[in-house]
């Protein structure tokens, strides 16, 4: 893995310096292009052995492109906020946008790796950390970032000569500390799971890039031809015609006999106000009595409610808050994306919301409208909503992985119903902000979203996170059943 | 204060389910209204005691305006991100976008008075606090925020009854915790301190709504009629053909002898190359020592740069940055606000970026663009860049109280100085993308700038935290300068 990179690569001064301007000239422009394209973003990543330079590459490489246009991130051990949510949140947060570069130094390999140089895990820990970041990197890609990731190297004993040498200069040797010297005693750790590592997410999606550390001449030139090269490839192929996205899988067809999940409901259901107005009480006390549980500060709650238009999903949040404590809670309305978040991955709008220990968010609309509305509209291409089945299952994979409750609620009405229920928030004054324009052309597609709502049932409802369908037509009904299951769901998981 | 909530407010059935419908279509036209004009927030604040209805209300406000548009914070016990900083730092973040609404619950108010009430302020320490909140709602009015606060009130005896009656019934007995018990215990320090605090802040920026909580149909209609009524007055004043803000107060003149403050510095300065080679090293590793030093992680450092353009800020932020641990230090480039940034009040998108405890953010270019650029080209109105002289001192005051570091720089270079560098860019085929139409377009406007940067450090230099100018024409002095600036207060603060 680092053989090429331990044999004395090395550039004199004359040769660097000649080709210098010239680079930073290009790198400017083509930085100016990705900027005024915005089409993509640029993840940089600085990994490697201490004293190989990882600092001074930070540096260059803000003094060689306009460091206005870079996010540069060195994360530090998490804080508090971080370290109640699942590991990749922080990283999730400091996306750089479109067109623009995010530097991370530090970043998910290094508490990935470290974690097993110093013990904390063990091969089988390590590897699903491993498997996290092929996900991570493997979306990202797809949705069209550029990643970029340095690995600088050196010998131990060159590491040994530079962090010496580094030392004796009184002007320099307080660029060595004694972390430095901590993970010199560990070189051969560092090196044998440092390169399991790197061989398991050397992808095609985005490979490592290793660099020899040692000549500040070599290893600037390295990392700026590489930028260089890779963004110059990368806007070649986005300037090509544009072909359209489309996917080679076998297409979704729906069922022959035309019949769908949602048809095997029966929406009517007899419950009463006296029933409902002798239960709900009882069962928000349940709710609030299980989220003071003690268990319940090492997980979360995060309630995803989906369902037609009209299907009551706002009354239902209102009975769960009721029962919450005002300071635990947050509800997300989800409606279109703004400016900033149509900028990063699509996920991203969701993770930023994402609870700590202790804590409930309830998502009113949520990234399932992926594979509905964007579907259905054609906002999203088809190969884009094809993969959001496989990375929401990852998702919500990864909430559940860190002990995150999630429960997720399709409120379906029947046609007859969301019409008679339309009518009438046109005739109240005060429901009248309901209903709007675009809610009587969606029903126009009734046919469109069913199909989509089956498909998205039948790909992710899962074991651990099934999809709880809810006859909503009898809105008592509808509201005892979404706290029922809660109830029930968080008892099971607490009480396991 | 409290007299009038005390006599027995009451509004029977018929007559509230008479009022509702109306009332509630009146809210939701004019909270469209508001979103549709988008010229400013509304700030909802609810306190009060407990078991007056506090926590129905905020149910209320989501129930009969459109929750989507609302921002509700229940705010907890500060988490380390908020307490490695300024105490309203959380507050602001947390402040609603124009157009929307924003409800606090258990805001900077509930801070103030149970630190009183639990003896962990004295009234002094109390009084300093009122004095932060009459600062900062008056910053916000100013800024056109509606603000509205609601004390929800009850007499120690109707608490009692009140809490006792919830918490007989088995089904609402969740409702009363052990913290209302103990607030009761207390009822009497509450009433006092909270009255106090209460008469203090009863500005007319921002006057407190003091309503009678016992009878819940009473306490909606006053709620929402408050609402509209608050909303209805704001709308129809700005709806009032638009007078320009001007100023009273009486004008800036330009000294009559045309000698201005930076006409008093020699920005040639005669270090050499050899002399700054000697010295910059020692001093960045006296700098990385400062950031290390244990008491250090009692505090954090603010630089702030302004300066001429191609006063070299970027190469003086490059040579403090060398010094430091990556994972410790921001450099924010400050350039056009941002979508959301527009939307809060101008100082919001600094505090954001506020370091914590132990860590440096570096400003490239700050909020004096206020009273420089904003001013000179006419983008701020100038009855508020007249008031950001204030407005800024008290932000950089409340950093200093926080022990935050603040040193803000000044990079004067001449106007033959400037124009040799502008024409060595346009010729440097690396440096082009430093220079712009714009920088161009400023250098006319030498003498108005001359003029806002004369303006802006006679107003905000204090003693405590000066304008350091800097005499830039020599870029080597320029450095070791600021470097030598930057060791010596932190010294002077580290060793105090």
């Amino acid at each position: 893995m680092f053989e090429s990179a331990e044999i004395e690569h090395r550039i004199d001064k004359d040769e660097f310096n000649k080709q210098v301007p010239l680079l930073r000239e290009a790198l400017l422009d083509i930085q100016y292009d990705l900027k005024e394209r915005a089409d993509f973003p640029v993840l940089i990543l600085i990994h490697g052995f201490d004293g190989a330079g990882r600092g001074e590459t930070m540096n260059l490489i803000n003094e060689w492109l306009d460091p206005r246009l870079i996010r540069t991130v060195a994360f530090d051990a998490p804080n508090d906020e971080a370290r109640a949510r699942p590991w990749m949140w922080r990283y999730w947060n400091e996306l750089p946008s479109k067109g623009r570069f995010g530097m991370f130094f530090g970043s998910y390999y290094s508490d990935t790796l470290f974690d097993r140089v110093y013990g904390k895990s063990d091969w089988d820990a390590f590897d699903l950390k491993i498997q996290d970041i092929q996900r991570f990197e493997h979306m990202l890609a797809q949705d069209g970032a550029l990643i970029i990731k340095f690995w600088f190297h050196l010998s131990q004993v060159k590491q040994k000569k530079r962090l010496k040498l580094l030392e004796k200069d009184p002007a320099t040797s307080w660029r060595v500390t004694k972390t430095d010297w901590e993970h010199y005693e560990r070189y051969s750790l560092i090196r044998k799971f440092g390169e399991h590592m790197i061989r398991l997410t050397n992808t095609a999606d985005a490979p490592w890039v290793i660099v020899d550390g040692e000549d500040a001449n070599f290893r600037s030139l390295t990392v700026g031809n590489t930028i260089l090269t890779a963004l110059r490839n990368r806007l070649k192929q986005v300037h090509a015609p544009a072909e359209p996205l489309t996917n080679d899988a076998p297409p979704f067809l729906a069922p022959i006999d035309n019949k769908f999940i949602l048809d095997a409901l029966t929406l009517d259901q007899p419950t009463t106000k006296e029933e409902y107005k002798s239960k709900i009480e009882k069962l928000q006390g349940r709710l609030h009595r299980l989220t003071r549980h003690p268990r319940f500060a090492e997980h979360a709650l995060v309630l995803a409610f989906e369902g037609n238009d009209a299907a009551g999903k706002g009354g239902s949040i209102r009975r769960i808050t009721q029962a919450l404590d005002a300071r635990r809670y947050n509800v997300v309305p989800v409606a279109a994306p703004t400016e900033e978040e149509r900028e990063k991955p699509w996920l991203w709008r969701f993770w930023r919301h994402l609870p700590g220990k202790g804590r409930v968010t309830i998502f009113d609309r949520t990234w399932y409208g992926r594979v509905l509305v964007e579907r259905v509209e054609g906002f999203a291409k088809e190969a884009d909503w094809m993969r959001a089945y496989y990375e929401i299952n990852d998702f919500e994979h990864q909430l559940s992985e860190n002990g995150i409750i999630v429960i997720k609620f399709w409120l379906a009405i029947s046609n007859e119903e969301q019409l008679e229920r339309f009518n009438l928030r046109e005739k109240t004054g005060f429901k009248r902000f309901k209903i709007t324009e675009e809610d009587w052309r969606n029903r126009e597609k009734w046919d469109q979203y069913r199909l989509a709502v089956s498909d998205m049932v039948d790909r992710t409802s899962t074991t651990r996170i099934p999809w709880v369908l809810v006859e909503a037509n009898n809105k008592y009904y509808a509201r005892l059943k979404i706290l029922e299951t809660v109830c029930n769901t968080l008892e099971a998981c607490l009480h396991a």
